[in-house]
């Protein structure tokens, strides 16, 4: 098992960006290509904890012509190049540990086409996802895939990014329905059609969802689109711990009830967000449900999961019928991350992400809060139960070297649990910097080697994102 | 648009297999590597209409290790190597035309594990679909994908299968959770966990799912179950026409009801399952249906359902929710491409399988009947046309090369038809040998290019499957 080495992980290896590079990037684009020391930092890091030197250059795109061309001239001359949409990685996947330029795929948001009658729609990669659904709201459609922060859907995308609602309606790899891309040698593909399912040849549709940019850049998203429920329902309800929580959840799941969100927070998430949303919520661990169907359909599997919570200890059983209330709720649960960060002024998060079966998630996280209780640390748990994928978030300072080394070490052994249990190190957010070494261990030497061959034969020069995933 | 050539794609171009290969193999293998015509013969075709010489071999396999060790005794010679589950093909997939040897996967027929409280299980390739339903039934869960056929659950993978459930379960894409892999230099990989999602870098599985045999040797597959569903019913309900049936489809599909399989069958393909099982069924147009959920579930959605056929048209709905009636009716669906050759002795079946966006789908099969009307050929037309996937099977004699060309055209149209309308040439079947050309109309040159480089570095040698999907 390897531990992540952060000194290894963030080894800046700069490659030389030539002068005619950088001339000829200029010249093609004018002033949305900046060297600006502010523009350069902004696109140097996200919610990753590590700290890198920007990239070389930052090159705004407004089209798929503008990323081909900006990839021909970095194939030229051999320069890394790393797709950009809002900055909301947590693993590291924008840095520029190689150095070269970011292309800035922000203002390519445009929602191209919106085909209510097929339940799909075409945006560009800078689309994010709130944006999408104010779109397809007046047709009575909405997109479920929600990681929490609004990400752009072309970031999304690379790196199959699931989050609250996935437990019904699948992550990313499931709701992608084609790509256009631009490959490393500045070449436009399309990668399937809109048509709900195909055997026409390798899923390369699948190959670029999770490959984080070190494939090609993507730069149109055909996505599923699913008609608005005609009845939704949130329901919170408190537990005595956080395994009574979990274990209702798995007999939830077992059970079959097609619930549209499960999540947990633990009681120092509840805390963290009651504070930041000035909410007033039992300070115990929780669950944060939601029910689609028909009026009679949540009703029926509503009463089916009380009966089940009820049955573990679960009360306070607190329906939000109305969009205001349940938008609050939601709101601050997508906060949580940010909640947690307020309530340690100056700290960085740590964050888990293991995702292992249904029947061996009590398991994994009864040991992961022992540890973390053991650990002195700060730290609260948010999960996507229902898809038996879970967060440890811990909360360090920064100019705090132990503190970080006991994060790791802690996220090691959760790993190492969570791989024990059959599960994965990562549920959704990627492998990106952090989890190289995970990777290993979960896929062994002969998968990675194979994920590294198919890198070679597509990207030569290795200009596409280098570094992230695995090294070459 | 390239018209598939069939003297040029079974033009036969057989490999040398040199005499000490095939010493090797019957030194590692005994009796187990038959080189008797019978065994090669039944092993050198499937259900599409080629013929090509058989393989130069038949090795039955029974354990990983042997897939492993005729993989890499191959490699060592450059022998083309075919995986085999029980032969249900319909385009080629395993027909021998550059030679080498065919590896039967028939006896690696254990279930390995069945996780029930996860809806798991873990299979050997050469286990069916029904088997795995049987071994599955008495812990209340099933497996959903059914291509009609009762095929190997690895061939299944292999050609990203999906059939009558795939409208409410989704296909093979959707439901293989990982594989175990023998590579094309004898190695064994595993492309994923037990977990229900994963971001841990490239989706392994989803590249090997549809990539018919040509990256590697599926040699375990990890499914997905579902529990079975409370209530079940099915029902039938007749069309004036087929524009009917589906334009109630489409309507049902947007309404959003998550109907289980919603099936068509023209007046021909009822004429001939009445004919071959027996049955009395209106021969005009049908929509055969299930509905899987709760009992007020279930009867929310056919109500639903009732009054849409209505309004278009739909009568003499009639219900069939004892068992005993629904498998009566769905053996006979699936005995439509059996039905169809029955009554037409002799003859051999050229099948279209396009798959369009759902709004789409009434201007496809629409022109599609006209036109196999106006040829004066015998077909049915079948379909899972939730999914926007139809089948025109048409019926020609093998001797007769004047209705293979008409076919054959008619195929053309039809999947030009289905390309301009944003769907796929294959939803379910495959490439195979037969829609290569087609294949790089849909994808274009520089989506086949890239499969082709994926192809070149994870089989070096080409010895896995080679001249399927595409031409190197």
């Amino acid at each position: 098992m390897n531990a992540p080495d952060l000194d290894v992980l963030v080894k800046v290896q700069r490659r030389p960006v030539p002068p005619a590079f950088l001339d000829a990037l200029a010249q093609r684009f004018g002033d949305r290509c900046s060297r600006a020391q502010a523009v350069r930092e902004q696109h140097g890091r996200d919610e990753s904890p590590f700290d890198v030197p920007p990239p070389d250059a930052v090159v705004f795109c407004e089209s798929t012509r503008d990323v081909a061309d900006a990839v021909k001239l970095a194939a030229q001359h051999a320069v890394p190049i790393i797709p950009f949409g809002v900055g909301s990685s947590l693993e590291g996947h924008l840095l520029a540990v190689q150095g070269g330029i970011t292309l800035d795929l922000q203002r390519m948001n445009q929602v191209l086409r919106i085909n209510a009658e097929d339940l799909t729609a075409t945006v560009q990669p800078g689309v994010t996802r709130k944006q999408l659904n104010e779109a397809v709201k007046h047709l009575g459609l909405f997109f479920p895939i929600d990681p929490g922060a609004d990400a752009s859907l072309g970031g999304m995308a690379a790196t199959r990014a699931s989050g609250t609602n996935a437990v019904r309606y699948g992550t990313m790899r499931e709701n992608v329905l084609a790509l256009e891309v631009v490959t490393a040698a500045g070449e436009v593909i399309r990668t399937g059609t809109r048509a709900k399912k195909s055997s026409a040849g390798y899923d390369l549709t699948r190959l670029f969802v999770g490959s984080e940019g070190t494939l090609g850049v993507i730069t149109e998203v055909s996505l599923k689109l699913y008609p608005l429920p005609e009845a939704i329902s949130a329901a919170i309800c408190h537990f005595p711990s956080v395994a009574a929580a979990v274990d209702t959840t798995i007999a939830v799941i077992q059970m079959g009830v097609p619930i549209a969100r499960v999540e947990l927070l633990d009681a120092n998430a509840v805390r963290a967000v009651n504070k930041h949303d000035k909410l007033a919520l039992r300070e115990t661990p929780m669950l944060l449900m939601e029910f689609h169907g028909s009026d009679a359909g949540v009703a029926e599997q509503a009463t089916t999961v009380q009966g089940i919570a009820s049955e573990h200890g679960g009360e306070a059983f607190q329906w939000a019928s109305t969009p205001e209330e349940r938008t609050r709720l939601w709101t601050a649960r997508h906060r949580a991350y940010f909640a947690g960060m307020a309530a340690n002024p100056g700290c960085r998060t740590v964050t888990t992400d293991a995702c292992v079966p249904i029947s061996r998630l009590a398991e994994a996280i009864a040991e992961s809060v022992r540890e973390a209780d053991e650990s002195g640390l700060s730290y609260y748990i948010v999960g996507h139960v229902g898809d038996g994928n879970y967060h440890v978030a811990y909360l360090v300072d920064p100019k705090n070297g132990a503190q970080f080394d006991t994060a790791e070490r802690l996220n090691l052994r959760l790993v190492q649990r969570a791989l024990r249990l059959e599960g994965t190190c990562t549920g959704e957010h990627g492998v990106g910097l952090h989890k190289q070494g995970f990777l290993v261990d979960e896929t062994g030497e002969g998968g990675v080697e194979m994920m590294r061959t198919v890198k070679r034969a597509l990207d030569p020069l290795n200009i596409l994102n280098p570094g992230k995933i695995f090294s070459l």
